[in-house]
């Protein structure tokens, strides 16, 4: 929310630079955070290969530091200038970016060779970042749309799918045991859903012919049921096409072909009424 | 069936809340016996990891004789309170009653040490209990209605997948020979089911030129297969879709958007029929 | 084709019940030939599991043989009593029945140990006789005539990702070379194909960090593109649907509930006319 | 471009004869174009096989060699007798045809082991010569038109594919660390990528109860996410269909059966116009 001040006012401009993208100096400094936020994304990965890091550690540390201060200045000036800065902390984005600079801070105050492993954990939290991106393309509408109308039927096929993978998982435990690796039910369970998407890893496979049945009945099955979720999405898709696509039609003459804000029937004059 | 007594009998009381859904206490009874439900399913999975067997044996052992008398309890009232119990135990969900609590009570009848492993295998069954929860979500319908209309379809699909992984089983049986792992034509059958829907663990993969050649084939031959299921769920959800969504139209004036109770059309007042 | 002759002759009958399938005799002896089909080949299948082999192997060559036999005579039969034998040997079914029963007796006419091994690659075709099968079954119509109306653009398609595979085998080849797998560019080639398809044995994988950022690319590529084949089959589909179930529209009203065979519209009386 | 020549000139005539497709002079060059080229591609696949090269290492080069000069000879022509010789170099298949001769010719001009790999990588673009074959089927249009329409929805669905990505493989290196495969960040990415397109090779594949949990979780999200590119394609094709086969309708009567050119309505004799 835009401050309620004076126009002139620096917050006021400060707020249109940061928040909004519609004029050309937020354009530029959105342009700026991208391009920030990729670097410092890199940087993290890079800094993750071993042979990379014993040679330039030092220079990764500098540059960790650096991004989380920028962002930290960042996240303290959109506080500043926001209207209501709680409203802004609490929103999805505000957490996205307190969740961005955390990992570093957290890593100085609570030192310890044992919990900077546990902590890296959240440091990675930082690449959410990227998904700002998201808001810039302007194509992700209908695929959101899509997604969010079609939610309910994959969330109900995900659970069928996850009782599935439990009986599965657990018969497999019965007919293979222990000593073709799978060790207990949840391993047999990350082996079924391995299987039922296709994935394949190899690390545990059947060995016994009636596991190996088994296994066969279950790839025959996720044949036939990867094709419900694209099914789900496809028609939602399609009918989100066809939602934006369909035009007014005139209700004397049937006259079908008018543009969704035409007044009056172009082929026979009749007023257009939507009901 | 709710029993044909005077409806303050307790029987018919119970009937309510143990078999229908829309009163208030009939679904506290559904909500908790899906808790309880999950609860067992949990018990039976974590207690087949070895580390955690070892420590919590004995509870894990009590918690199951809990559940299974819980379980067993409501099946008793729920034959007790039925109009007609034996159509109640020959039912879908009366078989799945009756097998989710029989394991715990057979591994007590027979004992010794080779059988338990036999009858372990319907202890697992009793995950099946978990089915029930499809019950309680509406979408699942549209999902259940477009995988019956094309289950004919699929059924005659994984037929000619059947027929072809059994010929590219035997051919990949003499291409690639014992040595390479292919030691029968149902190990060839199988890897062929690996390779065709796209799992591809690796535990038996080609070898020889020409097997590598076949495998490829087989692997493009997928490609295009996979298509097919979903294909035929696709076009049956549309199909569906649009059934739901089609108005009836007026047969004077051709205006179609009228609601389905509709009976006279809103345009030009002409009675609506449906023939 | 019918043989032209007095329909009392034995020649007329038999070729009733052996070539139709609308007669209860007809039927019964296409039941009975699907019997014995699954018989031979399971009969096949198990023969080539080794211990099996070794305990009941007169057992499986008596069978073997008599299947043979039965299906020769069978053969010979269907040459009888064709009005034009010659026709229907040169038809697809026609070949299907010859090398169904063929490699059995191969075996016989030329012994020797080596030679026998690459007689079996025939003996193994003989498992096409399940494709008999398909004919049964009403619901394959539709799926027949989607796979021939999109053969076409499925062609381009596996054209265009066979050329994609060559271009990626070879480069695979060039960065991660003999040592990690990548013996020749055919080899890269089947890694191509494996990858790209989505099996992914994991027998050939990339090592070198290069290797593994082109074998990412490959996969979001085939990701993207495996959703081409199935659009292809989705969309001819679902107009083979539309096409089915559309209605005559009356010239004059605009009705569109018509039955097919419709000849005066039901709701205004005008003659429809199918132009 | 044709050059603006005397169309007796031989020029004129060549042009016709390697650049247009409607002449039987000009398809019988085509046809022997897309065999030479096939030959070539043979050829250095084949190349590639260590025990091949060994025996038959101076028949390949002969040939590689034979086939360069035929294919430059074919680009000087080309740049002779086309009108806009530049306007040629810089097009597509201009760079694509210079693309395919120039590594041969690198071969000879920078001798030294160390150097002949790194020029192989040029070497194996040759194969792109292939990708001509694709101009020659019609069926390719739609295909292509439907890809290029939703390119923009591809790739904002495979950026997210990438953000989400480089946070899954963040959180493997730290839940499964380098003792079990993953090394680095960029290895997990890998990980991530091999698993959510469904290959899953295993080579690298999580071996702690944490990091299996968060692996199944990424294949259960791929099983819904694979629908996307699937959906977006699927409904393109269909929309472009549609198009294809939407027909003009009477403004009067509302018939709609009428030819594309058709001018009047063929029901009520009304003039079609389209605007």
């Amino acid at each position: 929310m835009r401050p309620k001040q004076n126009p002139d006012h620096w917050c006021s401009k400060l707020y249109i630079i940061i928040f909004e993208h519609d004029t050309p100096a937020g354009k530029r400094f959105d342009e700026f955070l991208i391009a920030l936020i990729l670097l410092s994304v890199v940087t993290v990965v890079i800094g993750s290969v071993k042979s990379l890091r014993l040679t330039y550690g030092s220079l990764f540390f500098t540059l960790e530091w650096a991004f989380t201060l920028i962002f930290t200045v960042e996240y303290l000036l959109r506080l500043l200038c926001h209207g209501r800065p709680l409203r802004y902390m609490v929103s999805f984005f505000g957490w996205i970016d307190i969740l961005a600079i955390l990992p570093t801070y957290l890593d100085l105050v609570i030192p310890g060779a044992h919990y900077l492993i546990a902590i890296r954990i959240l440091r990675v939290l930082r690449v959410f970042r990227i998904l700002k991106l998201i808001h810039y393309i302007g194509a992700a509408d209908l695929l959101m749309k899509a997604m969010a109308s079609s939610a309910r039927k994959i969330a109900v096929f995900l659970l069928a799918v996850l009782a599935l993978v439990v009986v599965l998982g657990s018969l497999m435990y019965v007919l293979e045991g222990e000593k073709n690796g799978f060790t207990s039910i949840p391993v047999g369970i990350y082996w079924a859903i391995v299987t039922m998407t296709t994935v394949g890893y190899g690390d545990i496979s059947p060995a016994t012919p009636a596991g190996r049945f088994l296994a066969a009945m279950v790839m025959l099955l996720g044949y036939g049921i990867i094709a419900v979720p694209t099914g789900i999405v496809t028609v939602e898709m399609g009918e989100l096409r066809r939602k934006e696509s369909s035009l007014t039609m005139c209700q004397r003459c049937g006259e079908k072909r008018h543009l969704s804000q035409a007044r009056y029937c172009q082929t026979c004059g009749e007023r257009i009424t939507t009901d």
